[in-house]
C-alpha cells in the first residue's frame, strides 16, 4: 500500500512532501518528492486517558464493546487508546482486565488505572468509597495489560507502589493529589514525571507556595491536557506551551461514556454526571471528565497555540508513546503503520491501523 | 580616577577583566587586560520602589533627610533611588515634591508615586481613604520630578491618566489592582508594560482564568521583584526567571521607614505597621513593604536563580533604567560613572556616584 503525494509530518524529521509505503502494518519506505501534497499524514493519535465513549463505559464494557469503542475513536484519528478505569473495587477492576484482555483490536493495547490510590480530598469525579492507600492486594493481576496508574504521591505506602510499578513496567502519573511542591519534586527525583489532566485536581498555585503546578513548570513534567475549551483557558494553554514546550505535552480526552451522546444524566463509576451543552459535571458542579472528540482537542490546541504540525505530532502521539516506552508516533521507515490522514483543516480523512 | 584590575560586568558586553577610567563623573575609557581581578565592578543599583529607610519617611522627609536617605542606600550599592509615596492627599504629595526638589544628591533623580489611583480592594498597605479615580487635580505639579506612577488599570478615567503620563514623560506601573487578564492585556497593547512588586496585590492565577499574572507571563511585562525571602518563594523566583528571563526583572526593596531600625511599631502613610523579625505587617497580617537592604536582595536573587553576573547587572540596574528611558546601567565608555565595587561574595566595597 502506498499513500501518495502527502505532506508527511514527523515529530523529529519535521514536515516534507512525499509518499509513504506500507507493508504488513509497517512503514517500509518513504519516498520524498516535490509534488503538491493532497493530504497531511501524521502519526496516529494517542488517547492515554479515556473512560468511555458513546455509551460504552470502561468499567462495564464487554470485550466486544471495547472493540466497538476502539473502532469509534479510530474515526477521530486515534490509533492508540488507553481505556481508563475509575477508583473501584478489586473485583470490578478484575472484570475490566478480563474483558479488556479478550478484546482484539489494533487500537487497544493497554489500560490506564486512574485511582484508587489517590487523595480523597481531590477525588474529583472519583468515587470516594473506593479510594485507599496503596496495597498490592487492592489490585487484580495486571497481566501486562496496565501501562499507567494515576496515584497521589502523598498516599500511604506510595514507595511500595513505585516498586510495584517498576516491576510491572507501569508508569505512574501523579494526580488527584493534595501533594506539595516537595512531594512532586521528590517524586520527580524518583523518576516519576507525568501528571494527568494538568492542573485539575491539584493544589492551586501561589507565589509563596507554588505547589505541584510550580513543580511541573520548574522540573518540566510531562502533562496530559484536556483541550476542550472548558477544563483550561486558552491563555493557560499558551502558557503551558511556552513554559513546558511541545515536548512535554500530551493531549487526552478524559472522555466519559456520555461522550458522543445527547445531553442528559449519566453514570460514572456509580456516580451521577449531568451533561449539559456537552459539559459533564457532578452534582456539586465539579467537572467530571469531558465529552471531547480527540480530533476536536487537536484543532483547539493548534488554534490556541498556533503550533506547527511537527509540534502537533509531538503532543498528539510521539510524546505519549515515548514516555510509555512504546515504539511509535513517527512517520519513518521501520515504524508501525499507525497513521492518520487529514485535510488541511485537520479533518480526519482516514485512519490506518 | 582609574579603577584598576577588576572584573567588569556589563549587561550587554558581559564579563571581562580590565580597568575603568573615570573623569568628571563619566566613564571615559575601559582598558581590557588579563590580570587577575581584585574586585567586581557593576553598574550601580537602581531601587525604583522604596518608601523610606532608617526612620526617614518619603511622605514627611525634609530635603536634608532625602539626602541622608540617599547616602544611606549608597552604602548598599544603590546609585539611583526613586523615593516612593503612598496614597495620600494632594497637599501631602505637594510637600513631598517640594522637599524632594530641594534635595541635592547624585543618587536622587525622580520620585515614584504609588497610588492614589489604585483599587481599594487591593490597597495592601495603602491608606484606603486617599484612594481615588484618576483626576489631574488630585496630583500636585509634578515638575519633571515624578518618573513612575503605580495605578490600577480598572480605575475610572484610566485613559486620562495614560494621556497625562505620556505628556509628563511618566511611566505607569500596573498594580494594586483587581484588574483582569483582559485589563492587563489591553494596557500592554497601549504601551504599559510594568508591574510593581509582582505578583503582590494582584488577582490570583487560575487555569481557567489566568488573570494579570498570566498576562505578565504571556506578554512579558517588566516586573519589580522584592527578593526578601518573604514576599516570594524561591521556587516562584526561579519560575519568573525561567519564564520572563533576566531582561524583564527589576529588583526593588519596597522598603519602609522602619528598614534599618529595630523591630517595633512604625507608621506608614498614617497606618500602623508592626515589624517583627524584620518582617513588616499591617494589623490584618498583610505584608507592608519590606525592611530589605538592596544588596541582600541581590544576594538572595543570585542564590535562588544561580544567574550570571551579567544577568545580575540587568536585574539590578540596566532593565530599570532602560524602561524609564534613562541613560545608564552600563560599564562602558560614555556612560555615567555610577558604579558599585563588590567582592566575590557580593559585599559592597565602594559605591561611586
Amino acid at each position: 500500500m502506498v499513500i501518495e503525494r502527502v505532506l508527511i509530518v514527523d515529530p523529529i524529521d519535521g514536515e516534507y512532501c512525499g509518499s509513504v509505503v506500507i507493508e504488513n502494518g509497517v512503514i517500509v519506505d518513504i519516498i520524498k518528492n516535490n509534488s503538491a501534497p493532497r493530504y497531511i499524514v501524521m502519526p496516529g493519535f494517542v488517547d492515554s486517558h479515556s473512560h468511555g465513549k458513546a455509551g460504552i463505559d470502561c468499567m462495564t464494557a464487554s470485550s466486544l464493546e471495547f472493540e466497538n469503542w476502539a473502532e469509534h475513536v479510530r474515526t477521530e484519528g486515534v490509533t492508540y487508546l488507553f481505556p481508563t478505569t475509575v477508583s473501584s473495587s478489586k473485583k470490578s477492576l478484575e472484570n475490566v482486565v478480563a474483558n479488556f484482555s479478550k478484546a482484539n483490536h489494533p487500537v487497544l493495547n493497554f489500560l490506564h488505572f486512574e485511582g484508587p490510590f489517590i487523595n480523597i480530598e481531590r477525588s474529583g469525579a472519583q468515587n470516594k468509597k473506593y479510594i485507599t492507600s496503596f496495597s498490592k492486594d487492592r489490585l487484580p493481576e495486571v497481566k501486562d495489560k496496565v501501562k499507567i496508574i494515576t496515584a497521589a504521591p502523598e498516599v500511604e505506602k506510595f514507595n511500595e507502589l513505585i516498586k510495584f510499578a517498576k516491576k510491572e513496567n507501569i508508569v505512574i502519573s501523579l494526580g488527584h493529589s493534595n501533594g506539595t511542591f516537595k512531594d512532586f519534586k521528590e517524586s520527580f527525583e524518583k523518576g516519576i514525571n507525568r501528571v494527568p489532566h494538568f492542573p485539575n485536581a491539584l493544589k492551586r498555585f501561589h507565589h509563596r507556595d507554588v505547589g505541584p503546578i510550580g513543580a511541573v513548570f520548574l522540573y518540566k513534567f510531562y502533562v496530559e491536557l484536556i483541550v476542550d475549551n472548558m477544563h483550561l483557558s486558552n491563555e493557560f494553554l499558551k502558557l503551558v506551551y511556552n513554559i513546558l514546550g511541545p515536548k512535554r505535552i500530551m493531549l487526552v480526552t478524559d472522555s466519559i461514556p456520555a461522550a458522543g451522546l445527547e445531553d442528559g444524566i449519566y453514570n460514572l463509576g456509580e456516580m451521577n454526571v449531568k451533561v449539559k451543552n456537552g459539559v459533564a459535571r457532578l452534582e456539586n458542579g465539579s467537572l467530571a471528565g469531558s465529552t471531547l472528540k480527540y480530533i476536536e482537542g487537536v484543532k483547539n490546541f493548534r488554534k490556541a497555540t498556533n503550533c506547527s504540525l511537527k509540534e502537533l505530532s509531538m503532543v498528539t502521539s510521539y510524546n505519549s508513546l515515548k514516555l510509555l516506552g512504546i515504539k511509535g508516533g513517527r512517520i519513518r521507515r521501520g515504524y508501525p503503520a499507525k497513521i492518520v490522514i487529514l485535510d488541511e483543516d485537520l479533518n480526519v480523512k482516514k485512519t490506518i491501523v
